[in-house]
């Protein structure tokens, strides 16, 4: 990736996080992807009008990225037009704005030939995001488990293991959006110890089964005790959307980062079952919902 | 494991526990062993004169074990009489307590040919010890990541990894002794909504360190926030003996159990420095201690 370039096109796949009690911690990337392509031009000729509605809904997000790129690297300013295109919803916890924040990074990375590795992509795009926990699956692919320094929050290193392909994640998406820094609102300061012993118990057993690969264990793997109980209530029907899923055959199921959507996971033989079911759950709430049959990316970031 | 026998000795690794912040959830087990013998008597006949000091400290807990699984396995009451020896020591955060109940209950299972597997053990100690931390590791050996219903904090299953033998667990136990009852009461009834986040980032990290075998990334892995801070100050030389392993070369360290044992986890070549660095710590605070350098028993209970 050493050298510079024209222009660059960047596949990033969306992901689902926290997976129960993973709280700002877990990550899986899912074959959902966007593209995000970088063209130099003059410093001052940014995007002067969005070419798309994607485009106009990205452009602080991508002039934030590009100005911490050049801060961090000490790299003359480089300017560029951009185009995002592609298939993760916004504000539907699918970590959309993950995968513009890496894209942004990695393809200026790949203009300016500052040669950084997915590391420290994962630093600076966990910097500007807040959590590393949409960033490393969209960056390196799989399940990722990502640490932090307790002290400051800053991202420390990530733990990748694959997914295998037989998995099918189920994601419902009720037509509702949800901003991830206004959900945060809705979280308690404290928690009651028995809810925070819980959800390490659930973390830890979930994060065992996706390393260890014995997926059949992830039929008792989730109950989380410090988010989706203040944060399920808010979306009508998701609650029993999970339950109507795991009831359909799923192995479990989670709200899919903040929300609104959820996700269950299942095989090919339950996927379509559990994801009517998920469906139904949302209808009697009055919520329509978008079902998407989805598999783990084992890639993760790819420079096209 | 079927038909009866007249006598068995059972080994039993002890075990470290909470692992950081895998509260009541990781355990690892331990080069360090005892040895329970039951011998068939006469059901009025039990142990009418404690053999040992460890027998006599022993008695209530086998008396408590035994009447358990009578219940449990409706089996007939077989009366026997008990030898507790080895070198697990007593309420030092090593599971001792685990060790005598996973050993008289797969003793008794031998006598009385009932043929229970390893995780129906697990689930009676579990009930008798109250959490599997320890029992789990006693039962299967290496590294295991306990589930619990959340509801009823009943056990569910095991996930279980080995530990290769290259890592050296050095543990460093103060002349001090700790009763887990007594240390769950400085425990706090609410936690900091951080600290619960910062302590699930810890212990799913550490946990896919060692489902991954990336054991290099464990120098990241542990901080907790959930028990150490309320347990560590009440052990003097504790909370620096910690600090001076890891400052001596180990990977990592943590309070084991809920103590008054520490222990950190170090290679071949940095084992004897770190137990050094470890014990001269507890020197400066006026406290002796004992060193042992073990390995991690990646076979758990036999029975011979």
């Amino acid at each position: 990736m050493n050298g510079t370039r024209n222009a660059v096109t960047v596949r990033v796949p969306g992901s689902t996080s926290n997976c129960g009690a993973g709280f700002d911690t877990l990550g899986l990337a899912l074959t959902v992807y966007n593209r995000i392509t970088l063209t130099r031009a003059q410093v001052a000729d940014r995007n002067p009008q969005p070419e798309t509605e994607n485009d106009r809904c990205a452009q602080a997000l991508v002039d934030e990225t590009a100005a911490a790129f050049f801060r961090e690297s000490a790299h003359e300013q480089v300017g560029f037009r951009f185009h995002v295109s592609g298939d993760v919803p916004v504000a539907r916890g699918l970590g959309s704005s993950a995968t513009i924040i890496t894209g942004v990074l990695a393809g200026l990375d790949a203009l300016c030939g500052t040669g950084y590795s997915r590391q420290e992509l994962a630093a600076m795009g966990t910097a500007l995001e807040g959590n590393p926990d949409n960033v490393s699956p969209s960056l390196l692919g799989g399940f990722t488990v990502s640490r932090c320094d307790p002290a400051t929050g800053a991202y420390v290193n990530t733990i990748r293991v694959r997914v295998p392909l037989e998995l099918v994640f189920v994601v419902v998406s009720p037509a509702m959006e949800l901003v991830t820094k206004e959900s945060r609102g809705a979280l308690p300061k404290q928690l009651p110890y028995a809810d925070a012993v819980r959800s390490v118990n659930s973390a830890a057993y979930l994060t065992a089964a996706f390393a260890s690969g014995e997926f059949e264990k992830l039929r008792h793997a989730v109950a989380d005790f410090m988010h989706e109980p203040y944060r399920l209530p808010k979306i009508p029907g998701a609650g029993p959307a999970i339950r109507a899923g795991v009831a359909a055959g799923a192995l479990t199921g989670w709200l899919s980062g903040s929300g609104s959507s959820v996700l269950c996971v299942a095989t090919q033989a339950t996927a379509e079952g559990v994801g009517g079911a998920m469906s139904e759950a949302f209808g009697r709430a009055n919520m329509a919902s978008v079902v998407r049959l989805l598999r783990a990316d084992n890639e993760g970031l790819v420079v096209e």
